[in-house]
């Protein structure tokens, strides 16, 4: 069973999900494969936009969002989570970075790292030096990681997984496939369990 | 406890929700009670829209709305909802009718009667003509409603309720409230009935 997670480090959205996932793991034995996209351009592709822009001038709309965001970490008991004061945050770079890691042997490390960095201890990781400085304080080989950005495939791998992401019915973060059976959003983790469990049993 | 479904006859995802209600009820022994609402009126008071314009130009939302809905369907048995030819309905007069049922023994029977006729075997419920044939052929009283409609505290409830939704919180349909708390959308029925079932071990 194949089981996607399209992610961009910008979303709070999709790093509250990553944040539900490992349990996902542990109670259904599969494993999530971490999908780096670029949010913007799946909106760009679509037509869509950020709730940031779509909730603006909505009265009611936003507030739920953040009664629906309080319960999400209260049910998963998510106490560090911080909203990034420089949102929205160009993940360009990083995500870039995401694509060279899985090539390492650090790709899990990697996400965990800059998740951290971009949720729980939130910085501006769209500058050059943030973005160095936070490499070496989770010991990852930030000039390696900086020259890979900069590297022909990866940059075209990113937008080839974007486009994918789009052709298999994405128009915004987070989104999971499983077996490419889609699922838009933190709160129909329940329903991607359900669907694995449900496959699960087919097999 | 108490707990409120506020609803306009005009919104299938409304509909639905009224459809995955029954079964709530009897597992949580809790009666849902129902709040008529104009939704046009909660839109302009909020100055949010109807999905039918805020999915329009937008590549795959629409479509997995849709994907959405079948899975909605299926999950609940639901094998006679037909989507409404005529959509979007004014559904003035059907609201201002269920204000005016409430007072009346058939509340109940008119919701049910209202709902079929809007979305399962869909008619256009904006026309007097089509509206009295409908009354008739449910076996309600056509002339009392037509005339509980024209009354002047009718309306003035119906306009009341809209206004208590929003400044309870809501900005769409369906819309939910267990003791005030608030739960947008159908796909939330779920939660719904987590927090009926704590509430009821609180007492």
């Amino acid at each position: 069973m194949i089981v996607e997670f399209h992610f961009d480090f910008g979303s709070p959205n999709a790093y509250l999900s990553h944040r539900a996932i490992p349990a996902i793991e542990t109670r259904t034995g599969v494993t999530f494969t971490y999908v780096p996209v670029l949010i913007g351009g799946v909106f760009k592709a679509t037509g869509n936009a950020s709730p940031a822009v779509t909730l603006q001038g909505i009265k009611n709309k936003g507030e739920y969002q953040q009664v629906e965001m309080e319960r999400f970490l209260k049910k998963h008991k998510i106490a560090d989570y911080n909203s990034n004061p420089f949102f929205p945050v160009n993940t360009l770079q990083i995500m870039r970075g995401a694509i060279f890691a899985q090539t390492q042997d650090y790709y899990e490390r990697y996400i965990h790292e800059i998740y951290q960095h971009m949720w729980c201890e939130p910085k501006k990781m769209d500058e050059p030096e943030v973005i160095r400085n936070a490499f070496e304080a989770s010991g990852l080989p930030s000039a390696d990681i900086f020259e890979g950005m900069q590297d022909t495939t990866v940059k075209q791998t990113l937008i080839d997984n974007t486009t994918r992401s789009v052709e298999m019915g994405s128009f915004g973060s987070p989104t999971f496939f499983v077996d490419n059976e889609i699922f838009f959003g933190k709160d129909k983790l329940t329903d991607v369990e359900d669907e694995i469990i449900n496959n699960n049993k087919k097999r």
